[in-house]
């Protein structure tokens, strides 16, 4: 079981954080594709950052695709290029916000989502509401940290985010708790300790929701909206990366 | 890993029907204790059916807690009892109807859903809002077949339940179907090379998702919605199944 | 004309205070069927109970529907079965979680609910969305008082409901209340009289919404969701509480 | 008990129709001030109408508050003026259209509207939003016969009322209708007994809706929206109907 | 280019400062006809008043047209009479609570609306959620001025409005604001300056918005909903204002 | 005043066609910068392409922002990069599908879209429920000819677009209608004309919006979800586009 695991940003450390947070949950069988695009941005905190992760995740998929994964992950909380990915895909394709949704309306009545950046906000309630959690999110909120500060002990990002989870279940009702980016994949067994409720990483969610699809021979469908783009010839990075599918 | 397999009515038939479904896709090492109530209803078909279920929902998701299960799936597309078995279980609680709905979700932008008895379609309804899923589900319809008929020959299952997944991609809409009824789920794959799109069956898929939780180490909150109930006197039925927790 | 007044619960004392708080309001020539179930929870405070008491509910409806009941009335705010009874009775049927949203609906922009356990506080939430309330409603509280302690003067009931009352008016804008429990029945006017605003009792405005379906001739659709359910061979306390319909 | 039931236009049949449903449900001890407004227009198809007839229904309101009626009720089911009745009035206020969603929802899982003109279906999707009854409504669909032309034979009124609403029942999956205007409000036992499903009228609706609000000492809320408008002063025939309030 | 400004209420000093709002902004060859109703309120701040408003609203309508306007502006922000004034118009019409919400989701991901007195934030609301911008209003607040109070310097109106916004920005997250009064229209520049984010005024977004559609050939759709009312009979004040269509 | 008006794909005729929309609508004094990115794909009809499209309206923003463009209108009815642009850009951004859907929603009480290709209707769903136009819309449906095949005569583009039309009006009840594809720009009056209602072309709908704002002095808010990105070492293209802001 061959699963593509793709960091949307130009980071190794990321990409490496992530690869052991999937390594931790993943069965046995299972080969990890742990990858980042060649080119790009270093982290994502913007619509501009996700426009351009966008790009290469495309080339990490079609990559992917050509290597015989049998599922993708996009492991930026963001889901960048989520659709385009799909279209592409003949396998499965997972975000990790959908995934720690997915989960976490399993396990309670109502998550809240802890993130890095205020600015980003926005973006968690977009997929909030677009993948149809409205009714079950309590609360959304950053405790403004940059993403590629979370590894940085000066920044105390397990105390501060230690203390907004706190808040989301004493303020906002929460029973159950979202890590909102990908680099707090290792935080979140140590902060469900510290506070007696579940703690959702979206990347090792996704890596079972993969392998969930696989075992059951589900896979993206081609039919509508996901049906593969009509072939053309494009220019610039597009001809480069995608033409010769 | 140990997998309490509950199918909320009566027939051991169903529950052997269940029972391979979910064999045929959980992983190495997986153990499933696949079980019915020692009484209630033969199918469930009605509220009044789904309130009967739910009684043995609970002794079994009782008796499943007792000898250590990790997970506990709820197998009728109703999924009666739901609510209450999460209240009652330490180890997380997946219904087939919801893990159907989430694994759909992630394949396509729209799925329909075909069920048994017209007079089910309300129940499908309701949960489809519950479970957030409204603006993802293209249509619900009925083939008109009671539940215990669905392995007669005579009733023409496959061949009806085809016609009514055909009309839901051709004219609702949906790239995705799901099949709703626990004793539908020997059908999926046959239907799926039959149409080209994703069948789901939601046995499988909450398999899949159990798995998944138990991987990550996650469980039902007990905080708030899901907190162990208050410890009282009750007579009759329930203080038979429930009193000596 | 007769009205079959089910308290869900087994406690002698609450039925008593139902039968009081409707009694205040019927009109001339209504009687009053005013019952508890043989067997079940001496009150009703989690999703567990709610399953118990379905099972009372039942026992209830079908035994008023043989008395020729012209109504039921489904006494706790948690509306218990309500589906399953409207199935089983050729009568009308009305919870009083949902009379009680109708009138508060009828009577001002915004009402909140106040209630009794935060545990519940999630079933309110259900409801309120089930019934297509939401917009109306401005928010649920608890005061954490268990049922059966607000009659206990050590609980200081009536304070703590008043105080969240008015915060419920200040902070959330309510104009109108809603007494989230069928035990607080005896409490609305007092309330009503030291908050200026209309306060809401369920028991009550169900007692006149019964009134209302049966003078104009009104009973539940046998139709599609509601229809009379299949006859089967049940075992277990089903056998004995329904079979002989 | 007095009620104020108001004709919003004026013809002097309709009023009768009206009094004449009203009649047929009240409890015994009720009184029914019909009226109509002074001045207006002889049947409410637009939404100019509905601004014609709000003004009647203003006059009417401070009339019968004047004379100490204990609910107002607006019998056209577009309940033009509702908001400004109830900000006037002290006693509760009730349009037919709320009644007979309020009444609908208690029967079954699905109402379908059946109208007068195909102008007006905008009017009354808007309603079912506004009271929160979306999920609830199978449908909207009108007859295209004018008001003021359902008493004449020529029309064929029941014939085509009864039609659409056959086809409510077997192609929208209602179990229940609702007729929407106030001129229906004879065709409703005559059309339940054909369909075998119940078919609400609004204004029989009203009449026990208000006679509840009435037992149960329930009014208008005067905090927040519906507080007394501030006292000013007005010219042309606002000057004359409300400023000596 | 001819616009009807119609001032609803009936105060000349509104009137003029909403001319010259409209004047500020409009484009080079645009005749403003600015009026107010011959007869009605002096200002808008309940639902009454918006009845009284909206008689006067369809008598400059009627007149407008006459002249050949070619767009109408209701300039009130509860957008009185706008569904009687697209019935009655060939030109489009435009509320400044439509055009204000219209403008500012161009602008930002949430608006909130500061606004007169509390008693009319249900009317707001109401609007919030029939124009459709539910999810893109972060709050509706109230520094409860009297409309006509607002260019009385004992109200300080400037600094309440200002506090309130900052308010809005801060705690509910709004990144753009909408004043919620035709009487604010001379005060968005000064608060966008001293707030840093865009402030809307009504009126000025609606002149543009007229400009649009007229340049754009685009006016009221006249099938379904809003065709031309049919001729009738009235009597009262709409016989004088409105027959002689 | 200086309307960067860009084509997102790079298609030159696309860009002429675009190009004389907008001159025939915008006032006196208007100058259109009317471009299309310098690489990318010649039309847009899938997820993959409008990702393609982003990155050459971010190029294409970043321009127009140097050049003292006080608008950016983004010519594609997907809106592609319509949220980075607002975060790149000072001036205010406007895309045509949500232009389009503001001005039908001011000219009636129901709209349809008519598109392209069937595998692009997911697409314009998302945006209808993105910008809160789900009420509004009565349906969007596809005539199944490519972007660049519009202009082509044996399409029959103008009718089979037509008939598409009037099957909105007649059968989903819109009154009026938008053209989902910047390509149609040429027939909106022509199809106006047949068939009695509006029909909106999101070009000249934005070039009036971008007056608008401009007039008013209102632009992209920057505090919160479209603060200035902030800035980073990208590489690829990114680094050559976007890095020397």
């Amino acid at each position: 079981m061959l699963i593509n695991l793709i960091n949307p940003n130009t980071s190794p450390g990321m990409t490496e954080c992530i690869h052991q947070a999937a390594l931790a949950v993943c069965s046995h069988g299972v080969q990890l594709r742990s990858v980042h695009p060649t080119q790009g941005t270093p982290s994502i905190e913007s619509y501009l950052e996700e426009a351009i992760a966008t790009t290469g995740v495309i080339e990490q998929v079609i990559a992917g695709e050509k290597l015989g994964c049998q599922a993708h992950i996009l492991a930026c909380f963001g889901d960048p290029g989520l659709d385009a990915a799909r279209e592409l895909a003949q396998a499965p394709v997972i975000g990790i916000a959908e995934a720690a949704m997915h989960s976490a309306s399993l396990l309670g009545h109502k998550f809240s989502i802890v993130t890095t950046l205020s600015r980003t906000l926005a973006m968690s309630e977009h997929l909030v509401h677009k993948y149809g959690f409205a009714q079950r999110c309590a609360g959304i909120s950053a405790v403004d940290i940059a993403v590629l500060d979370l590894h940085n002990p000066a920044s105390q990002a397990y105390e501060r985010i230690l203390k907004a989870c706190q808040q989301a279940v004493e303020e906002q009702g929460a029973d159950t708790l979202i890590l909102g980016c990908a680099g707090m994949a290792d935080l979140n067994q140590r902060l469900s300790q510290a506070l007696g409720v579940p703690v959702v990483d979206g990347v090792s969610s996704a890596v079972g929701l993969a392998e969930m699809l696989i075992r059951c021979g589900l896979s993206t469908s081609k039919r509508h909206a996901y049906a593969l783009p009509p072939q053309k010839c494009y220019t610039g990075w597009a001809a480069e990366t995608i033409n010769p599918i």
